[in-house]
């Protein structure tokens, strides 16, 4: 149960948004124009940096609902999802999203983790300013998301469907507010 | 020097937004909703876990801006923000803040560090659900800009007035985003 009076029924942010809806309209405005707006990064991209670092920030809801965004969106590749969750080999990968990734880690853990040295080495896999720009804002976005929903001890369905659903609705129709009803 | 090509002469998160508005917008309507909107907490309460977050992340930037700006806002209080930055006792602060201060540190740990006995803490302390969630949703958007800020090099000042004008221009105009000449 969610440590405020939020909708029982209602999971992880979208509860949260009905409660405030004030704050809930720009949480929801970043999501959809860093995620799905004009980007270098494919939506299915995103959505992976996004899964991979609610992993490392241990949120469960928000792990699963956008690593079954990104599984959508990748379609037939939808096993990169699997394999970076499960620590294996990212060979799949191409190394501008191999080195991408590793920035979001770092910035996952403390923003003044990042290094001259860990730039350079995007920028050798071929990232350019926007790449970084928007790699570093959606790991600093979902640190922002993963501290939320869990600080506020919001529902985590544990039924994998609920979040092969919610995966369909983010891969097709983006980031739209909950409204009361 | 910023890691990426921003406006050399602006500090902080401003020569990110400069950079990329489309995301800056949402960002600083969240920050206004979130800092200067209707809520149980002051302005001057808002903004001195907004220095608290940012202190505990280690983002000079953050922490000297919002750190101003509560000084402006708590007016003959001011004592208040450099004794809880310096780690000094904070029998001046309520109760309730001092609880929800500490609720806001486990949230920049990470959103599952937070446990129903902190919620039973500050509850007992006198909060309330929208005490509770503005405190969560506040650090969790600082563990958001202070990795913006940091994780892309963004320029840091070094002259304390500086951040006594930002202060003064926050604590004033709340959080107008800026534009391109």
């Amino acid at each position: 149960m969610a440590y405020i009076d939020v909708d029982k029924n209602v999971p992880g942010i979208r509860s949260l948004v009905l409660f405030r809806p004030e704050t809930g309209k720009p949480l929801y405005e970043l999501a959809q124009v860093l995620l799905r707006g004009p980007s270098p990064l494919s939506p299915a991209e995103r959505e992976l940096i996004a899964a991979y670092v609610s992993h490392r920030n241990e949120c469960g809801f928000c792990r699963d609902s956008h690593a079954a965004a990104a599984r959508c969106l990748y379609g037939e590749e939808r096993g990169i999802v699997d394999e970076l969750l499960s620590g294996k080999d990212l060979s799949s990968l191409s190394s501008k999203m191999q080195a991408l990734l590793e920035l979001a880690g770092k910035v996952q853990v403390a923003g003044h983790h990042v290094m001259p040295a860990d730039i350079s080495a995007v920028r050798a896999a071929g990232a350019n300013d926007q790449d970084i720009h928007d790699t570093v804002l959606i790991a600093a976005t979902f640190s922002l998301f993963n501290r939320y929903v869990d600080g506020l001890g919001s529902l985590t369905p544990t039924d994998p469907a609920e979040y092969v659903a919610m995966g369909e609705r983010l891969s097709k129709h983006g980031y739209v507010p909950p409204k009361n009803n």
